[in-house]
């Protein structure tokens, strides 16, 4: 069962293409009952963020954050809006 | 507007806590108009794991990937169900 809720199908909405790539991640972190676990998304983000610049010369002002945190839910969802020169592979001259 | 159709706010499904505690990350890449930017998820995604590894010990049966594509957008799922013994930093004895 998706902690989201949906299923990978059923999610693009019908929108109009954009000029620019967008990566859009999500990440949901659900503590089972009686559980401790640290809460590790916020290291993980800067870990995936770091990741995407492997594949993308992105600034930090291209990548916007924003958390949300129930009781047993942490969630965390990464905007990236590439420049369109940005893709490292595939501009090789 | 997000590339799911969902906000942060209302994802969350009212489910009965689960035992287990579980992790999931959805990626979506849409490509802008005119791009011809390489589809680096399946990299970022084997990335992600490994970053995810760094904060609680699974295995790679404790991880399903899933992968959609259409012209403009591809994207994935990732749902890892993470052993109760698994958290590295909250079980220092």
């Amino acid at each position: 069962m998706s902690l989201f809720g949906i299923s990978l199908k059923s999610r693009r909405p019908k929108t109009a293409q954009t000029a620019k790539d967008r990566l859009q991640i999500l990440l949901a972190h659900e503590r089972g009952r009686g559980s401790d676990s640290p809460d590790y998304l916020q290291d993980l983000q800067r870990d995936i963020v770091q990741a995407v610049r492997k594949y993308v010369d992105i600034g930090l002002d291209d990548v916007d954050v924003r958390m949300d945190r129930s009781n047993d839910i942490s969630s965390l969802e990464i905007n990236v809006e590439i420049p369109s020169a940005a893709a490292k592979s595939a501009k090789k001259s």
